[in-house]
């Protein structure tokens, strides 16, 4: 009936279990149909009753077979994939997407990689292993560490006049994850975002079956009156440097927007403080929070472009009223940031390292926009240049250029560069400007991109 | 009109700023107002010009003056927070919500800390901190690194019989990210549940606004023929270890789970893995996913248990339909696990180092529960203990005590046990079933533990 193979390197147990599960399988033993008692297959196959006792208890766990008291093992009553082939598939072989890569891309996302402090960072993980192991292992409070949001939230009082306690933020992987979460704790979800502005909000609020409008924004930022008119009850903004135009919300327009949302109780204003840090002319703007007397401004922000975005770190900070909510209906979720990390993260704060490094990227980065500005000027007389004064891209727009005649002409030349219709939940009919980050390349990379740029749209 | 302070540390551009600032909001300085000229400012008071300048530019950029062309500067003519109190409100002290500690908590998702192997996990941490740095801070995949989804593919086929290509995992920060992605990824979302079952799962569906419906269960696992009389048209399931009664899913009955799925486009199967490792009697149970030729699976998982949930890493496996449809709706999603951590999770794989890691875990754990078993002893003549041959957690039902009597007794004795009724979605009227989750404390810990609950339930 059976043959074993002695040497198989499977267990005799297991090798037993495969075979009388195939005949189950493939019907050779048929629904309700008795097996030998354990001493009789023993003796037959020559080895051990615990050997075959082992291999019906796998069968029995598994439900192929079932014990009768004093009858004996039977094979199941249910017919078990019986005349069903089974066929393991053959490995699926599925080429991931690849983008396309030009020479240089010029997202807008892109970040520095050789000034990260590598060195500082791997000795302050090393010493984050040495944590006690309850606190490294064990215990996530859903909100993040706590040593860490006080870090946090004395970066924010001194850097962006956001005057909060670490009661009050909320970490989580990665700004999406954080818009996620608040489209989860607001009680009424209908979500205004900006036109142009960051499309994966859009996305993120279309994925999750959420209602969502866009509201235009103008050279004073998101436009009240039209958010009125919506009836949304949150607005996604980046009051200090709009993305992608790199406008400021003055402060009559914030006044009136946070104005709009006094009145009512459904109403919140999301501030997405997206890039705040990189302000290159005299002081940064502040906080839209900073003027919110009334508990109606959701701070986020990230350390995707301070620090680096595969690190993946954000966080929101809620007004009191919210954060009972939180806690009500959201706290049940774990943390989704490594501990780790956040424990690295916090000695980094905590060391004065994260102020240094900010500082130095901020002269980087503004060395790296004089340098690519500089390589522009030969075409800038034809051209329109924008966004010097923060952010990690500019704007070029052009009076006879269409967008796709930018993009088309920079690619012929070898550069990625990004038209701003991306940016545009409905893309107006005809736009003339293509946005350049230029954070991701160093500045030997960053005149010949100019170089290559002058030669294509001369 | 203004003092300037020459000893203050801020700059004497953002104290002219400052103060002019809050002549504009305590409406000293009125609607339209002129400013004086940047000459004469600067004159009276005896400061620079550019100075001056600074200060009104970058009051210019926040909005509370406005230039116009040759006649200079003025206030803006919209009200500024005029008439209105601008008090920067207090720093809230928020209490954050404390657990209170019983002596030894029995929660059933703890794990060891004792074995962690640091020094390797710190080891390979520095190997990673040396890949090289488009890799390590830029470039994610928003599926995972694609080295340690290799390492992933080979493990599940090795252990789980799950057998799939690295194209088809997505990892995810936690297995509750995982279980928020799968919502956005289906196309029809009524979800089922296991009743008891692991009620996160439907905090989370009704956090997302989803519509959710529990299905009961037996020693047999998800009840099919409930399921199908809901109209869900998808069922999370823990098919090889039922969490929280340890129940397994014969094959019978997921054959007769997975025809339910075969019978519509839109239905499919979720099936946790959890704990699926820690099977401490023979061998372990297969993957429903393996038996799967329709592609009705989608497999999770997460590292949680096995290493530590502080790292927050889990995956889904997609079949290759759903997998087209990831493509096309939610790639946009970056990855939420950490790339540092990805790279050191992959080499923790290709060094071999996680299957003996989980090989000591297995007997650790096996070891625990003897002692704790061996411990209860006393008391098992009046009481029925479960959930023996797999997980990190056992049950005891009590034919006379209630589950809150055995509840309270233990925590009298300084022991937290968890009261069955927490696991069901609308608890039976009366349960006497406690679970205990023995992984947290140590061999010594479970001695001590063991013998208050003999005590407490004698």
């Amino acid at each position: 009936m059976f043959t074993i193979n002695f040497n198989d390197k499977t267990t005799l147990y297991e090798q037993l279990y495969h075979r009388i599960r195939t005949d189950i399988e493939s019907g050779f033993l048929g629904q309700n149909e008795k097996l030998p008692s354990k001493r009789k297959l023993a003796k037959h196959l020559q080895i051990s009753i615990s050997t075959v006792q082992n291999a019906y208890e796998q069968l029995l766990a598994e439900g192929y077979i079932i014990s009768k008291e004093k009858k004996g093992y039977y094979v199941c009553d249910e017919p078990v994939f019986a005349g069903r082939k089974i066929i393991i598939p053959p490995p699926l072989v599925i080429t991931e997407p690849q983008a396309e890569s030009p020479q240089f891309d010029l997202k807008t996302n892109a970040v520095d990689t050789e000034h990260f402090p590598y060195s500082v960072w791997s000795r302050l993980m090393r010493e984050s292993m040495r944590e006690n192991p309850t606190v490294l292992l064990h215990s996530l409070h859903p909100q993040g560490n706590y040593d860490l949001r006080v870090e946090i939230a004395n970066y924010l009082q001194a850097f962006r006049d956001v005057n909060i306690t670490p009661e009050q933020i909320i970490l989580g992987a990665g700004i999406e994850y954080i818009i996620g979460l608040i489209t989860e704790l607001l009680p009424v979800a209908f979500f205004a975002y900006e036109n142009p502005g960051y499309m994966k909000i859009r996305k993120i609020l279309e994925s999750r079956r959420m209602d969502a409008v866009a509201v235009p924004v103008d050279n004073n930022g998101l436009i009240v009156e039209k958010l009125a008119q919506t009836g949304a009850t949150a607005v996604f903004v980046t009051a200090s440097n709009h993305f992608p135009t790199g406008a400021v919300m003055g402060v009559g327009r914030r006044r009136q927007l946070i104005e709009w949302a006094e009145q009512s109780d459904e109403r919140y204003i999301i501030e997405d403080d997206f890039n705040s840090e990189f302000r290159f002319v005299l002081k940064p703007i502040p906080a839209l929070q900073s003027l919110d007397t009334s508990e109606k401004v959701i701070y986020i922000n990230s350390f995707a472009q301070t620090l680096a975005p595969s690190l993946r770190m954000a966080y929101a900070v809620l007004p009191e009223t919210l954060l009972q909510r939180y806690r009500e209906k959201l706290m049940f979720y774990s943390c989704t940031v490594s501990q780790f990390e956040q424990l690295t993260l916090k000695r980094f704060l905590q060391g004065g390292y994260y102020e240094r490094h900010l500082g130095r990227m901020k002269t980087v980065y503004r060395n790296r926009q004089k340098i690519f500005i500089d390589g522009l000027s030969p075409i800038i007389e034809n051209l329109i240049l924008d966004g010097q004064k923060a952010g990690l891209h500019l704007q070029i727009k052009s009076a006879k250029l269409t967008e796709c005649e930018l993009v088309k002409l920079a690619n012929d030349k070898g550069v990625r560069v990004y038209p701003f219709s991306d940016f545009y939940a409905v893309p107006p009919p005809e736009t003339h400007t293509v946005a350049l980050g230029f954070a991701g390349c160093g500045d030997d990379e960053l005149r010949e991109v100019a170089g290559r740029l002058c030669a294509a749209w001369e």
